[in-house]
């Protein structure tokens, strides 16, 4: 099954770059690509629940960083349909995460791959930085930020595959699909809560994206810069 | 389809007082009914989510409130098979409780019901205070209060069912199959995680767990006491 990420790689600012699949694909890092891949989709699970916890009652103060869950917030609202939309994809997103932890649960069980502490790498909390701390920018934010996350899992599932044994390759294989579909959920979410054109958010997220992948990165992660 | 709980009446310390029950049924409450439940499913995926996070490498510190997820904790460390079946179990149950987080969500919106902000009861909170604050205690505790929220809402689907409409009726039925597993998930757990009989814990728990069913409470809740 051969599936089209042609509009993932256009969203990206660059491919992966060769050093970081040369990295990967050595035997001795499989278990840190597992056990990372494992924590991450913990984290996207947790983080959409975050996302559905702070704003599941669909309101939030224009002016402060978290929501405001009261009647008298005079604030921003979503409106009923796109609240209910945005509770809806980011529940099934994460029930979809989880099943992916314990599908890479499996395969590192089977391995005897042990669940060694790993610590986080610099990705996630490098594009964070840029989350405006007001609403509803700050939700808009954190879907952007959603949507790149997925879409470099996305490419980078794509870019390790071919050189990963039959049972990973299959597995990262069947991974992009819903990858991909989550980082359009997170897209649209965006654009739609955002009520304008994002453009220049995400070229914003692009340029801290482009140099998370890009600049020399001593840890080495799923989501890593360049070795070294 | 009768689904019987008869496990979960015993291993409660009461059963719902009647002035719940007739509180509950009253229509006016309805909304306050399902945004809580909306609001319990939610919580009850994140707590499993915490524990597999903070336990996800299977080793934790002896005299620590917090695991330690590094190499030299010389503390506990559980069995490789514990260890997966707690995050297979936590992992699963998470996914069980966001499915019927949407399906509130989705009855919610035919009802038209808005889901406004609405506090958390007492309940797990009260619960909570006894959870010791070393390990393993720690986590077997969390596991027990676990059980007892989900026994607790299981007896209550069953002794409220009978009086909501047809949907309801038959949603809050097929609720009671999930809530019992997860009632014995959480308990075996405990059970496995403890290596030693729990009852005088689970006895603690019951102790605390009567007092906030049956003592008055102002806030009316999914999972509160005598009303008043």
């Amino acid at each position: 099954m051969i599936v089209d990420i042609s509009h993932i790689l256009e969203f990206l600012p660059c491919p992966t770059p060769q050093d970081w699949i040369e990295e990967a694909r050595k035997p001795e890092n499989l278990s840190v690509i597992l056990v990372d891949h494992a924590n991450n989709e913990l984290k996207a699970a947790q983080s959409a629940m975050a996302i559905m916890s702070r704003y599941r009652t669909g309101k939030f103060d224009r002016n402060k960083g978290r929501s405001r869950n009261d009647e008298e917030t005079g604030g921003l609202q979503l409106k009923p349909e796109d609240q209910l939309s945005l509770l809806n994809k980011m529940s099934r997103l994460a029930r979809e995460e989880l099943r992916h932890y314990e599908q890479v649960l499996a395969i590192m069980a089977r391995r005897e791959i042990p669940y060694t502490h790993l610590g986080a790498g610099r990705y996630a909390g490098q594009l964070s930085t840029i989350i405006r701390t007001y609403e509803p920018a700050r939700l808009v934010d954190t879907l952007i930020m959603g949507a790149f996350i997925e879409a470099r899992s996305c490419e980078r599932f794509a870019a390790l595959s071919p050189w990963l044994d039959d049972e990973l390759k299959k597995f990262y294989q069947s991974l992009l699909k819903s990858e991909s579909r989550h980082f359009q959920d997170y897209l649209t979410l965006a654009e739609v809560i955002n009520g304008s054109d994002i453009g220049d958010r995400v070229n914003l997220f692009a340029g801290i994206e482009q140099d998370a992948i890009l600049s020399p990165d001593q840890n080495f992660r799923f989501h890593s810069g360049i070795p070294g």
